[in-house]
């Protein structure tokens, strides 16, 4: 790491000649591997992109130059380079850095890209300001192919390639979003890619610059302003073009000194362009360039062999108990298929995929798409599972209330990873679901308490007396509730479930976080004989408004707890039901407060918010006294 | 109407010749341009769609195919041809017909569209139903160039364009959305119809067929399956090939002659393909033809003269105080920007506009990118005013949290048409926003009583002391209140203003639907001597603390007034804050109730979800009893 260590800033960077470029590049590769063997991150995409990483702040002059790293996950060597090496170390910790780039964070994270697709969009609002203001400024978003097939990058690219905004794009084409990359432009890429021209290209490396032939293309191309490799061949490459934005490429992301020479020429072209760079995930470490879907998120590896370390729980996930029943369910009902935009593995969708593809349909990264898709699905008679993770919901609410709720068409949306998710942080957190779809006629709401109740439930959304439905469960394992092959149970709308009997104090909790509700509340029993009526409610809409009757008379104090933003979910349903009927009672909210919560673990972001166990019964004590 | 009236069915249509078809197309203007000067409508997309509506119902079996209308104001025609003749003398009114298609009244309806670009996704989705239940059905989407632009249309392009489901979109490029088109999709269309091919062709009328040239054209073009127009000239339209897309067109789409005998070749053609069918928005009413922005919903008018006899009140619209407010504030400070996802004229942007055009940004139908792009340009250090109607708004849910909110960067939104917006229904009511965004960290969100706190809101807001903000307001006119030239008054964050002093009964209104609860405060005073005491919240959040306490030591009964969903909003927050007090008090909810509100005049909105000024009237005299 000689050449790392003595960077510390990007500046450093600029001197540095191609050797010591490509030098720089291994090094960072070599950092990245060892820190995320021990410290688990989104290995993949940031080993692929090292290279733009350095090309970057070499040619821009980065934090006044900005760059917009695009779903921020692939960049590591960039936060690595600017300042962060040791904090590295911290990456995705309680207290330590974000797993992505984020303004408070670094002046040279010039903005915070959690979700997809937003680089092109933010980073044109930048130089339309710059242009504005009269400064001197380059503006550069990096985002890849994956990303680049969201609705919003495309917005993004209609309204640049009509401005005349200093705005460079770079295409980071990896083939792969997380799992393997689907959808027309992904088809029209690969083609671009595997066209002769390129190919030859790419044999043509580096070394042989000297003969200057590659160098010449390479000045040809850039002088060439009309013209962009394929378009020379005849052959229409004009998507980009199309859009107004001046196409270049592809060339290989991966070689540092392409990467650098063409980012120099473009770098004082004027107006909208797109540099496209062919790079290869997991690139530099074979076992992730081997299989990329496992090595987008590995966890810890030992990094000679490439073996993954990370214990396996003998819980199953609720991913799994998702994927496994919804096989179930399909292979008895045939009207039932899957929408996943983009997740196919992360929310275990792939398991029906791999008996009935055909039934299954992965939209890319599109979860607007995904929800309408759904909704026209279903207006044909169609039963589909659509599974969104929480927080990415939030770009498919107007699709949920137009296309869904308000045709009360039976869409069964499955909302993964809701409430705090911890590692992945701000931006991830499903914490606004169920105070946003609460509001929104026609649905059912609920979220399980455990494993079981995910899969009843599931299978009780394709029965009759439910309409569309939303489903909300947390990433990772439940309680260990045997699932397996269990006979489906039907939960009736609106029922909740008493887990304890009590008076004086009840607990109303919505979801798996329950779990730390029932731990609470059979300690404040064991330890101090204080019996709490404790409902799972199950459903927040339709609500049960017996149990909350019952846990009105029998208790003054009622605690509601949620994995979800305090306000406007089940803490604002069950202070509804009180203040409507003035009954005096006190409603205590446990949930996440009123801010945006960084990264940890999730035991560290529960007691953090005030919600794990131990706080649950703190603040039962707390009522008693 | 001698044709027309014969059609009680589009089955009726299909033996018609193409004489007699253009005779009809001829009538069906006639018809709803009559109907239109007197029930005020969305006139120019519906002329200018008058052929597609014949054509498609001639060559497709409907209801059995299936077609679906992007942004449904365009399908006038569409309805009355499918058994709503008579039933269209009262679209949009309460009671009458929807505005806008709607599974619920017809069978012909495949599809409820009242907000735009979903109809690709939603076909699609109804397509691949039809293919995996083994049923022949045509699927169609009827797109506008405008629609096109949302980032959900590229969604579905690029989704559909990898499937190989049996889709034909026709392309309804009439070069204008609501103001005047732009992005780059639009200048790449614009080139595509102005090339010389395409006007040679057009020359070409259909009269010479005879002589068999355009006929010999169009069918090399049907049968040459790899190419189309464009592609054949050696110039590059790949756009849509591009997206795996087979491309056919430009064709005139107010030729009915043309339309039949392109659409009758591609409906058996399969898997995804495009018909570019170009249309003059306003086609066959010459008034609407010229003045193509005002007459996409231009009121009533007089036939012959084409003058518009609608009543312009005395009082200003909420619009024209923001757009006046707008420019005097952007006068004063250069960092002030606008952004319109469209709607520069329906917000009234274009006052800035037209004295500052380059500080104006009209983003196209895009309203995630509208708040990203904003968030881009607050990071570089501008004051963005977003506006977006609060029903779009749902579209840039995630936009608000993850690029605005989270990074705290000081964007504000202004939420036009907030609340039951009328005559445009269920689609378009602003119900869901302020329930929505509550939960959202770092917001504030406000609703103004009247003109005059709009205008200081809108002040206040580019003040230290706001960070990213929502401004919520209605459609129409307000209470008359002056406004004009005042000098702007700073209202404190979370600051409510007591409006009458009263005891027993509270009423806590938000935003201008207040102004009901004034009437009604007034006459119970007046009429009964009930005192109640009324606050103007403003704020939803942060709330005025001190304003809620005073009411509930007070009054044992309050009243909670906003016109929005009752659960989540202000409701929500009142009931918090009695409930997380044990307070006892009584809260009833004055709102939108729990389902959607169909079409109606404002009155008759307000009166059927019980919030009319006689309904709040009502509801103080019931809490006295």
């Amino acid at each position: 790491m000689a050449l790392l260590e003595t960077i510390s800033d990007p500046s450093q960077i600029r001197d540095l000649d191609v050797t010591q470029l490509a030098q720089l590049c291994t090094e960072l590769r070599q950092y990245i591997i060892a820190c995320c063997a021990e410290n688990p991150g989104h290995i993949g995409a940031s080993l692929g992109a090292v290279e733009i990483a350095v090309a970057v702040h070499k040619v821009f002059d980065t934090p006044h130059d900005k760059v917009v790293w695009d779903v921020g996950h692939q960049a590591y060597a960039h936060k690595i380079l600017t300042g962060r090496r040791e904090a590295f170390k911290q990456n995705r910790k309680y207290h330590g850095i974000s797993g992505f780039p984020r303004r408070a964070e670094s002046p040279y994270d010039a903005f915070g890209t959690g979700h997809s697709s937003t680089s092109i969009s933010a980073a044109l609002g930048m130089a339309v300001a710059a242009q504005l203001e009269g400064k001197h400024e380059h503006v550069v978003a990096v985002i890849g192919d994956g990303a680049m097939s969201g609705g919003l990058a495309f917005e993004g690219l209609n309204n640049a390639g009509s401005l005349n905004a200093d705005l460079l794009v770079i295409l980071n084409d990896n083939q792969i979003s997380i799992d393997k990359n689907i959808g027309a432009l992904h088809n029209y890429l690969l083609k671009v890619t595997t066209d002769q021209r390129y190919n030859r290209l790419k044999k043509s490396i580096w070394d042989r610059l000297g003969a200057g032939r590659v160098r010449a293309w390479l000045q040809k191309q850039v002088k060439n302003t009309k013209r962009s490799l394929m378009r020379a061949d005849g052959e229409a490459l004009s998507l980009f073009d199309s859009l107004g934005f001046r196409y270049f490429g592809p060339i290989d992301g991966n070689d540092i000194a392409s990467l650098t020479f063409m980012l120099e020429r473009l770098r004082d072209i004027p107006g909208p362009k797109l540099l496209h760079a062919v790079t290869t995930k997991g690139k530099g470490y074979a076992p992730a360039e081997e299989e990329q879907t496992i090595w987008h998120a590995p966890g810890t590896f030992d990094v000679e062999t490439g073996r993954r370390t990370g214990k396996k729980s003998d819980i199953a996930k609720f991913q799994e108990v998702f994927g496994t029943t919804l096989l179930e369910l399909a292979r008895k009902d045939s009207r039932i298929v899957g929408i996943t935009p983009a997740m196919a593995t992360g929310c275990s969708m792939n398991i029906m995929q791999a008996e009935m593809p055909e039934r299954v349909f992965d939209v890319g990264i599109a979860e607007s798409h995904a929800v309408t898709f759904s909704a026209g699905l279903a207006a044909e008679g169609m039963l589909p599972f659509c599974n969104i993770y929480s927080s990415f919901s939030q770009r498919a609410y107007d699709n949920m209330i137009h296309d869904v709720a308000l045709q009360n068409l039976k869409v069964i949306l499955c909302l993964d990873r809701g409430g705090l998710v911890g590692e992945d942080g701000a931006t991830h957190h499903g914490a606004f679901d169920l105070a946003a779809f609460r509001p929104v006629p026609n649905l059912t709401v609920c979220a399980p308490l455990d494993e079981a109740e995910l899969r009843d439930l599931m299978y009780s959304a394709t029965q009759p007396g439910y309409g569309p439905t939303v489903i909300r469960y947390p990433r990772g394992c439940g309680r260990g509730t045997p699932w397996r092959d269990r006979t489906f149970t039907y939960i009736e709308p609106g029922t909740a479930v008493k887990l304890h009997e009590g008076s004086g104090i009840a607990l109303l909790s919505i979801g798996a976080i329950g779990t730390k509700g029932v731990e609470a509340v059979a300690r404040a029993s064991r330890e101090q004989g204080i019996e709490v009526l404790h409902f799972d409610m199950r459903f927040l809409k339709p609500i049960d408004t017996a149990a909350l009757e019952e846990a009105c008379r029998k208790a003054s104090r009622i605690i509601t707890l949620e994995d979800g933003v305090r306000t406007g979910g089940l803490y604002s349903a069950v202070s509804e039901f009180v203040a409507a009927r003035g009954l005096g009672c006190t409603v205590i909210p446990l949930g996440i407060p009123d801010r945006f919560v960084e990264q940890g673990t999730p035991a560290e972001l529960y007691a953090e918010c005030g919600y794990d166990a131990d706080s649950v019964y703190q603040m039962i004590l707390k009522q008693k006294n």
